[in-house]
């Protein structure tokens, strides 16, 4: 049968859309090219035959708990909307994040991404009602507006990781057509697909201008993890102002993204006119309910069993990898001293933690230029255009370095010196 | 921090979004109560310790078919945004409902539950756009048409299943109204709540009139392998006119819940003016990448070993929980006819499958019933008023037989008849 599109969402034409099954299926499109493309955990260190263990652990762990109703075959069951582990993630962001809260203001969710259209419709689901978000954006975020209708606007980030003053004027701009701003989504630290990390300066005002322009803030810390350098700076919900931060996170990163667990923390109350408050976490629950019914029990009994296997903190767990990484970063910024030792017209900047280094091109790049480099050169990469909120051409590119070897990257760096010296 | 209500989304007032955690938590509340409320699958079938049986099942099986690429730690990547599995479960449906579609018409979803989501997004995405559904109806199609701010209409389902004359009437209503109804959801085969089933004259007319109406059909058919009948009448989808018919089924009633993984079959094609065709499926991928990015490919390849295993047929994997829920029907059946042997103000009708026994009590339940139901008389069950589009008083109740043992039952409606004896 044959649908016109018109029949259909035009949403559904936003281009917006399409980055994650870009992002998904381009390596598959191009499988003898280096990929720099998506952001991908390095999958030697996934531990897919432990499996069975961590289920088992985390059953252990609930027999201790609730002996007398613990039967393992209710891992099977249809379970709390909110999750099964909140107390664990609980002590997890609280050994390894600063932030303290209750296990009833955890949600487990579908990876961050279910957290994010939670928050969305929550906070945005009127006309008029928009949410700001530091441009270029991660696609997940303008992609599930895109999905819900929800109007986006961009602030620049700047060097200290978002421009208060702009995001102050572009606030009341938007106040002066009628409309009203209310969440702002940005990562702190080691941000997709900008690499920035946010100064400390930054953090402390920005939390209190949100205060002052009463918006929600949804800080994102998927690869808080990843930091490269000695230290890194507390989150913004662990600091004063953190209130009206709804933190979010994701196991993907850390244990492996074919789990789809995340989680946010959602430690606000809700005040009725005609009935008591009611924990901001229960009226998202509502939504939850009619997405994902609940995260999936088995992936939440793999990542329970992990956290308590490694008492509630995943640093030792994930050192491995952040030393991996560490090597690809470094790798990667060596290669490119080397191949551009004294150019001028091609810069980047080496992120201090997690999977992605900006990089800016001589030229803005069209359509062609991702599927010649990949087909003549044999590397690939992300447009930064895909991420831009205005579509316009952009001679920025983003190359992650979480996934290829660090000789691989080498390499893949020689070919897009190739490239770019042809451009 | 304390958030006004009227900051947040007003949908979040309306009582339809609250009924699966109603439904998730109940029995919780009442804890020594006989629970005929949730339709959970019965838990004694779920084999949660072959998890890694299966896993492996599943991995040997790439390994035959795509040996040079594969790789164990692959399972635990980012995948294809429409799953995995999709050839297997083309072969499944082929076998099990005589639907023969194409893997790439197939979108593994999370639940049944999130490829309404996309349906509903997708079709109703616009102001007056209508989704249809039979009232009373199911709490995940009326719940998501409210997170999506989808406006609904509900159709009387009369004795064939649906009430053809009435459709086409609310219609043309609709339409005078300056309204689109674009959608019909419905479940052919033992529908959630009100077990019924549809005539096969009524399916044939159903595809004709859809045709006539220019209404696409989304067919349920989570409950279709629970028949205790000797045979049952084909899908929606199978039939001549069935190419106007998306078919949504989960592995939540098969094998268990806590996977969440279920599976829209989407064959249909989408025409664009300035540019070719593309597939339905793709489109609403789409939207799935910013919903839940993918479904776990841990749970996929947990489903994907089992069907291996059983040769792409799960007829036989049920057999023993089908014997056990025709027994827990039987046993309700025969439990109510004793204990209302001759009353005419209490009726029910008896279900040819699924879960569910739809009962008509002598008056209507006000909000303190099922409180007084369970505290006092320790009988859980769910007011059809619940799952009535209306919000109006209802002297109906869902009685769910999927999860207690058949003794229980007998002693559950015992508890039941005396509640209504009293009332």
């Amino acid at each position: 049968m044959e649908i016109s599109d018109i029949f259909l969402n035009t949403a559904l034409n936003d281009p917006k859309l399409e980055v994650m099954n870009f992002l998904n299926e381009i390596a598959l499109n191009f499988p003898d090219a280096i990929s720099f493309a998506p952001g991908r955990p390095p999958d030697q260190f996934f531990d897919i035959e432990s499996t069975e263990d961590a289920i088992m652990e985390y059953s252990r762990y609930l027999a201790r708990h609730s002996p007398n109703s613990w039967n393992i075959a209710t891992l099977g069951q249809y379970s709390r909307t909110n999750g099964l582990i909140c107390e664990l993630i609980c002590e997890l962001i609280r050994n390894d994040e600063g932030i303290y809260c209750k296990p009833e203001d955890i949600i487990v969710s579908v990876g961050a991404q279910e957290a994010l259209v939670l928050c969305l419709q929550a906070f945005c689901g009127r006309p008029n009602e928009v949410v700001l978000t530091i441009d270029p954006a991660y696609a997940g975020l303008s992609g599930a507006a895109v999905f819900l209708g929800v109007e986006i606007a961009g602030v620049p980030s700047g060097s200290g990781g978002i421009e208060l003053v702009e995001l102050e004027a572009i606030v009341n701009t938007l106040h002066g057509q009628g409309k009203r701003p209310k969440l702002l989504y940005l990562s702190s630290d080691f941000a997709n697909p900008s690499g920035m990390t946010m100064s400390m300066t930054t953090r402390i005002e920005l939390l209190k201008l949100a205060a002052r322009l009463d918006l929600m803030i949804i800080e994102d810390a998927v690869y808080n993890y990843f930091c490269y350098e000695a230290e890194k700076l507390p989150t913004l919900k662990s600091l004063p102002g953190g209130e009206r931060v709804i933190f979010i996170s994701s196991f993907s990163k850390t244990i492996y993204p074919g789990l789809r667990v995340g989680f946010a923390v959602v430690d606000q109350m809700v005040t009725h006119e005609d009935r008591s408050p009611t924990p901001l976490s229960y009226e998202l629950s509502k939504f939850k309910s009619m997405i994902s019914v609940n995260t999936s029990s088995i992936s939440q009994a793999i990542v329970g069993g992990i956290l308590i296997a490694n008492n509630n903190s995943l640093k030792r767990y994930v050192a491995n990898r952040v030393a991996r990484l560490r090597t690809a970063r470094n790798a990667m910024a060596m290669a490119l001293r080397n191949a551009f030792p004294a150019e001028r017209t091609v810069t980047w900047s080496i992120p201090s933690g997690g999977f992605f280094l900006p990089m800016k091109l001589p030229k803005p790049l069209d359509k062609e230029s991702l599927r010649t480099c990949a087909q003549r050169y044999g590397v690939i990469w992300t447009p930064m255009s895909y991420f831009l909120l205005s579509n316009a051409p952009s001679a920025d590119i983003r190359l992650s370095f979480s996934y290829p070897e660090p000789e691989t990257i080498t390499e893949g760096i020689g070919r897009l010196s190739a490239w770019i010296r042809d451009l």
